[in-house]
């Protein structure tokens, strides 16, 4: 089969739960994020992104560089990313002012670019010298990486080519420095391979293919090569050790990879690239180093809530099994670059289960990273809280029960902008022949094979999901996973059609009308024994959704809750103002009134009791409180 | 009620269970720990520990120090504790050849003393311009407190004062430092506190009263001491956070000390003093300190098992109710410490909680901080390990799955050593009028009230306690907690005595037989569902032993093992060679066979089963495997 690829930007309109996502980007968490850029967003740390690429022009012009550089070595790609995400939103909603300020911004990012092409304000305010020293730790790359990401985006969305011309000479600098003059290393924090591939694909430059390749096959074939590095240089970002491969997954060349290691953000863009460069070359070998990754990730080291990355120690992948629920990490980039990971998948191996996995993390630990009003946001995405334990205790420092409202360390929040402003890229996907719809978003979709639909649903909410055909064609639907069964109706007569790796295959007419129903029961799920943290627990889904249960909507205790395995659950309307739009659920359950004591052999009495759940997403939401995914299963 | 003191070394002497391991300590801990002092134990890191005191006398001798100091910074210490385990030992079962090792060693100890009193190897070798000037890190004074400790329990075994005498001038040295010359500062790890109040009872020496009592009660009073101290010096030993009050206890006056916090060892050797002075001082305000502290643990921050400091960030007690078995840090050491607490509780209050707890933490995490054979120990007493996480996980990594054997921090296995060789103390109490018998150890013992017995009993594997009164008089016996019914007989004649604070107080007379029956049915036990991570947990017990739940016996599989609420529990003699003498448990349980993949919406499949439970103190004796306390509850 011919490689499927993302849609274009432009090519999709969104309509119901996602354009409502993506007004709140657009209204709330774009301007927002651009304040701070600007140090202007009341409340939030100093960020200094734009005055350090002012800073850096000056130092250009051999001025003094004003206040000099400040923030993270890696502060430049939160510029990048806000102009990612700010293009993406204006092709969702055209608006002048938005493009003005982008516009304004690319000049001073480009006014930033040293004259050899090298672009990176740490270095050219700080120290011209130190240029490509320190991989590991610099970020040199990354940021790079995330700047050809926008460019692509915003030539995309405006035709406009200044920052794309930019990082086109940006890319053929770092070729020079690593190609031509054979400069050692790969990047410390992979990013820039997905980014150089992008780029080839949207302009044909074939340094980029080139140089992606070269730096992801360049990985792991000298596991002391940042030893190396670390001993030729005098300096350090935070001392990283150098010895520590799996963090960076550098132990290993990335065909011979197996499991899923290292900080967990870093894997899934390298895995990201390399499941795209394997399908533009048809590697086969390197798809099966990308399978045998995504199946250590899906099979073994993820939360029902697609989340990845259960330590804080390095913000990394733990060991087989370990999910704990009250000290994951979860990182919300993490998940974002899972579903990065799983649209390539896709590319090579048209499977439900990359697009299965891909709306787990997108629904629940994506979502769950914003709050509902866009305000505030979570990195981290623990499945349990107990207040005075979370956020306080030293090994729950990390999993707040609130989220706070900006970081230093900004990657999530415009990491999840740029998701959700480009959802049609990973809902919808395309070849020569055939039109994909691999998640179910509202709005109208037009494919480069001549389908054109709008799609009409209250999905995650309603489970029937209406194509109206605008012009016909080869048309491809996932059927997920978790639907025990589904209906498929055209122009209202049931058709029965067999899946074919989880999707269904359909040539359609203009004028039809293509309804697929899937299952909406709620649904327990349990977690292999294997997980020693779930034993004894079950937790309860509803289509894409996790369910969560929140002390509000529990008489203020979670813990105590048990659910009666086979129990009856109800779907309702929430009740709630701030939960508006979603849908609760209400199982039988069981309360257990402990004795008093910390300790105690009588057994805890029960008495029968409704539990009230509300999507994981939304948990936080309504003040601190207890949360739980899992529950006691009896 | 008059204060209540332990008796002497001399007055027990152990028959049965506690006899065993007594001569375990004597034949194996004792000489394999004399031998790593010496650097003579084969694959034991190097210690250095005699080679100290050698050099420094050097040293003071004007000659080249040696080869130098080596070790940590409290390397002393090892010494101390060897000592007074050895001491112990020699009242036990005496042996010429250990006392002249004992000796030998005490004269490289006491020639390692300076003129004006002072003694530790560290600054005398590395720096006698340092000495005192990093009371945060240094450990000079817990130094000190191990060796008076030592010393009075060679004095008592043998009658020599060699070592009394050295450790009384040293105290004189320290009392002129810090109250003659009023040196400002408080010792950064309590210990020496409760060994100046043991110098003081043996002795009389009133510097060593007001000294404990000095820095007792200067603890806390400013706390920003060690920020100024950390300030005035230019050199460090680990670097320790001087803001960091908790973590030595530092940041209040004792007497409005509620939680316990910090670094648990810490914590309970400063407890121990305090409830000592307390009880010598008839000080109300402060012993109701330690009151709120004794329950602050042993109703929150205590596991099942009588361990504590549930955390390895600072091997510290956590939050409230916040009992990790994975991940549990549960020092061996900390367990020694609030045996010695509870000890001192009961000296100003008889009250069997006290002892009860004594019992607990004795009976499961001190002893299993020793392998059976006794060359293998745990610092760490996790509740649960699953190999390829536990010590193998970044949150994991200190939860060892088998007993190392040696480390370069060897704290527990002497501590571990110098409780057991000195088990009577803790046993038996007295005081003026009458005979206490705390916990149920078999052997005879002789109070200063003229009381003397003859116990004989199967504890903790056997529920009958039978005492021989050899002379009569006043004698209490506690009922533990656990015991839901309790039968007293005198000369097999059926006795109603009520309980008063869980002892019964009776008059014997010279032939009488006392005997004691306890419940023994094993018995579950259920956390409060305050415990995030206990809810829906059950554990069993039988007499004071938690059990727990090995892979070797139960098909390699504990984790998907649920036990049946209620479900009939058999006791059996163990069949194992290396747990003979062990009683195991068979209960109804019910296996949970889980669908393959990670989750699933399969429920478990239940087969009913029996699962075969070991005491928690003999885990990890039979090779690595999965072990549990708590299991699911169905």
């Amino acid at each position: 089969m011919k490689i499927q690829n993302q849609i274009r930007q432009s090519a999709y309109k969104a309509d119901g739960f996602i354009k409502k996502y993506q007004k709140l980007i657009k209204d709330t968490v774009i301007p927002y994020q651009y304040s701070v850029l600007n140090d202007k967003a009341r409340g939030a740390e100093k960020s200094h992104v734009v005055k350090n690429f002012e800073n850096a022009a000056r130092a250009l012009n051999g001025e003094e560089a004003g206040d000099g550089f400040y923030g993270q070595v890696f502060q430049d790609s939160d510029a990048a990313k806000w102009i990612e995400a700010a293009a993406y939103s204006l092709v969702n909603f055209p608006d002048k002012k938005l493009e003005k300020l982008c516009d304004g911004l690319i000049d001073k990012i480009v006014a930033a670019q040293e004259k050899d092409g090298y672009l990176d304000t740490y270095f050219t305010i700080k120290d011209r010298d130190k240029r490509w020293t320190n991989l590991l730790e610099a970020h040199e790359l990354y940021c790079a990486g995330h700047m050809m990401e926008a460019a692509c985006a915003y030539y995309e969305a405006t035709g406009k080519n200044k920052l794309l011309k930019s990082m086109l000479i940006n890319a053929e600098h770092i070729y020079k420095v690593f190609i031509t003059d054979g400069h050692e290393g790969f990047p410390g924090h992979p990013e820039i391979e997905l980014a150089l591939l992008k780029m080839y694909r949207l302009t044909g430059n074939k340094h980029c293919f080139e140089l992606a390749e070269h730096f992801i096959n360049k990985r792991g074939t000298d596991p002391d090569y940042y030893k190396k590095e670390t001993q030729n240089r005098s300096w350090t970002v935070w001392g990283n050790n150098a010895n520590d491969n799996d963090y960076q997954q550098s132990g290993v060349p990335v065909r011979d990879m197996t499991d899923a290691v290292g900080h967990a953000v870093r894997a899934v863009y390298l895995f990201t690239a390399m499941a795209d460069l394997s399908s533009q070359t048809n590697d086969k070998k390197l798809f099966d180093a990308c399978k045998r990754l995504w199946e250590s990730i899906t099979e073994k080291r993820m939360y029902i809530t697609g989340g990845i990355g259960s330590t804080v120690h390095g913000e990394a992948f733990s060991v087989d099994y370990d999910l704990p629920g009250d000290t994951a990490y979860a990182e919300t980039c993490a998940s974002v670059g899972l579903m990065f990971f799983a649209s390539r998948m896709l590319e090579y191996e048209i499977d439900s289960k990359y697009a299965d996995v891909m709306e787990q993390a997108f629904y629940n630990t994506v979502l769950a990273g914003i709050q509902l009003d866009g305000k505030r946001f979570f990195y981290v995405n623990p499945l349990e809280v107990v207040p005075g334990i979370s956020g306080v205790a030293s090994a729950y420092r990390h999993a707040l029960t609130q989220r706070p409202g900006w970081y230093a360390c900004a990657c999530c929040p415009p990491n999840a902008a740029r998701l959700i402003s480009s959802f049609g890229k990973y809902a919808y996907g395309e070849n020569d022949d055939t039109a994909f719809c691999h998640m179910f978003a509202s709005g109208e979709v037009n494919f480069k094979n001549g389908v054109s639909l709008v799609c009409k649903t209250d999905y995650p909410y309603g489970f029937t999901v209406q194509y109206e055909v605008k012009k016909g064609g080869a048309l491809s639907i996932r059927i997920p996973g978790w639907s025990k069964s589904f209906g498929l109706s055209i122009n209202e007569k049931n058709t029965y059609v067999k899946k074919q790796n989880g999707y269904v295959f359909l040539n359609v007419n203009d004028g039809d009308c293509v309804t697929l129903s899937l299952d909406l029961e709620p649904r327990f799920v349990w977690a292999s024994s294997r997980v020693a943290r779930l034993t004894g627990k079950v937790c309860l889904l509803r289509g894409p959704l996790v369910y969560c249960f929140e002390g509000v909507d529990n008489g203020g205790d979670v813990l105590s809750l048990a659910l009666k395995r086979g129990g009856e659950v109800k779907a309702f309307k929430s009740d709630d103002e701030i939960l508006k739009d979603t849908v609760k659920l209400s199982v039988k359950a069981v309360r257990r009134k402990t004795a008093d004591s910390l300790y105690s052999d009588t057994p805890p009495n029960e008495t029968d009791t409704f539990a009230i759940a509300v999507p994981y997403y939304t948990w936080g939401n309504r003040g601190e409180n207890q949360m739980r995914v899992w529950l006691d299963d009896i």
